[in-house]
């Protein structure tokens, strides 16, 4: 007997075919089926000056490898998201290759001679324009902590001297704890934080003792590679989560982004054998050569990618999110009525027209 | 400058080559510097009839690649882990290819004429004597539910017609109530489930309502493909974990064991571009060929791999698990407070001698 092909339908991204005979269950749409139903204003244009186009050189049969890079906006990580421009701008990551890809950890790319104790060769001198960024910008500090489920909260900064606006923060932590107290809340069951939630997009963690939030490690997520502290990185070094989300490197390395699109090309690539998944020198052979990267918003208009994500502040991405986490379709038998941060990735789309 | 390789050094499988002026600053152990130091004692031996040895096609440089998989122990799974048994010694595996790879999600190997739209031939008759095994055993009733923490607890089962022992079920269940209530008892922090721990090596969760116990989705974790309910699946469809912890698959779909070497070879491949990470017509190419899948026990015993865990119950794993949920080894500046258990994978080895 033929059964049909949905076995492990879960987190499918397209429906498979269905057969007359194998007619699913009627049952709650899937979360795809949420997103497919989203209406048009709950998809929000990610600004192409986010976007990074990384090319790798051909597969082994000639194929074209794109990985899109969404670079993470105001107000997490942006001295390192600046970086990131500035090496892109001055073409200094065409030509350097991934060096480093470790089962269930991550991929990491970069100047095989920089940071490497197996370089055979200089390092290529950095940009002029760099900034050095400080630890502390691991994590920013919340003018204002939401309330769990889904209320609107903008994330705000203060520059360290303005002392209006510091103060402004510790008047509302005070408040907010006061709130907090006599409300009873409880926060959502995250073993690495108070409470984690979706602010403009991206996923976020917050500690309400500190009153800080920080942008984690999910799969996909793209980091600054760094030496021991206080070194923060450059961004010369980059890398993506390519198993099992290491949440324990939040706020001790910088986020900067994540993979919306190609990430199968650097999650495929031939694990390597040496200390952290370095390629040894026997493997130099396997490293992946970077063509090129470029900022989509300063290629010409006709050749800028375009994409867009799913509102985390729309109805749609609520639907979404509790059919993450109470999975109702017709494969599923019992909801699990629940679901940590990095099972509910953001949906992300490519659209048909050139940027703005 | 150079600076040193230790990159992200979390999570690192060995250490990276020191340099002299780039010593790491005095800190505690490493998590898998703890491992090294474990007493032999705390290793347990995995029994061979427990180790799959799956031989897959050598890849395209001719280099070989073979998985290893641990099968559950008691009480979990046991009727699929019996049918996987069945299969191996009918040779039923033999010649099956990997049929779907989708990114971050699962690889999944069967007879890519079973289950599959695209069949081009007849697919094989399954052996005899497969059990048909009922949904309620994707978890397993407790006996006794231990106290958070490290309590010794073996996890028991009854039949269903064992009225004495499901009456000594509900009395332990009453007492642990009791117990909870009484000391306040507060649980880890799991979206999934009530509580998280590990049990003979493996990690489960519990639900103290239905006082139930269940082996949960990790990376690594070996399932069996499935219909739609109430199929549960044969064990002629197997599938591991290539991504973030599908925890809501747990309770849906049986899991009958872990990958413990060889992952990579799996990991790796090519995603598959149709449904579900299916390959598609144009890429049955991709399919990789598993030549063999045997039982260590089966083998001869010149040619029998041995492995061992790290014995859950010992304080070597205690200081562990703590170490992987407070870094504080020198790269890390903030050690995170906690983990969740997908991120604590428990360590297993191979060693020198034949099997028992």
């Amino acid at each position: 007997m033929r059964k049909p092909s949905l076995i492990l339908a879960a987190l499918c991204l397209v429906t498979a075919p269905a057969r007359a005979q194998d007619a699913a269950p009627e049952s709650a749409p899937s979360p795809n089926a949420i997103i497919d139903m989203a209406p048009e204003k709950a998809w929000v244009r990610i600004p192409a000056s986010d976007v990074l186009v990384m090319t790798l050189e051909p597969g082994p049969k000639g194929d074209a490898r794109t990985v899109i890079i969404q670079l993470m906006p105001v107000p997490f990580s942006q001295g390192w998201v600046e970086n990131i421009r500035t090496f892109a701008r001055a073409k200094w990551y065409d030509g350097i290759t991934v060096n480093r890809v470790q089962d269930n950890y991550v991929v990491q790319w970069g100047d095989p001679n920089y940071d490497n104790p197996e370089a055979e060769g200089e390092a290529r001198a950095l940009p002029d324009g760099l900034r050095n960024v400080s630890e502390r910008h691991y994590s920013v500090v919340l003018s204002r902590v939401p309330i769990p489920e889904n209320a609107p909260s903008p994330i705000q900064t203060c520059a360290a001297e303005d002392t209006a606006c510091l103060s402004k923060i510790i008047d509302d932590a005070q408040a907010f704890r006061d709130q907090m107290r006599a409300r009873q809340l409880r926060f959502p069951n995250d073993p690495y934080s108070h409470q984690t939630r979706f602010a403009d997009g991206w996923p976020v963690a917050t500690d309400l003792a500190s009153f800080q939030a920080w942008p984690v490690h999910c799969y996909g997520m793209v980091g600054v590679g760094r030496g021991y502290s206080p070194d923060t990185g450059s961004g010369a070094e980059l890398y993506t989560v390519i198993g099992h989300a290491p949440r324990h490197l939040d706020r001790n390395i910088a986020l900067v982004g994540r993979i919306v699109e190609g990430m199968e090309h650097l999650s495929s690539l031939p694990r390597g054998s040496g200390a952290l998944g370095f390629y040894t020198e026997d493997e130099f052979g396997k490293r992946t050569p970077i063509v090129s990267v470029r900022i989509a918003s300063d290629l010409p208009d006709a050749d800028q990618p375009a994409f867009e994500y799913l509102s985390t502040e729309s109805d749609t991405f609520a639907r979404y999110a509790d059919a993450r986490a109470n999975r109702r379709d017709p494969f599923f038998i019992l909801p699990a009525g629940g679901a940590d941060i990095c099972n509910i990735p953001v949906p992300v789309r490519r659209t048909a027209d050139a940027a703005e």
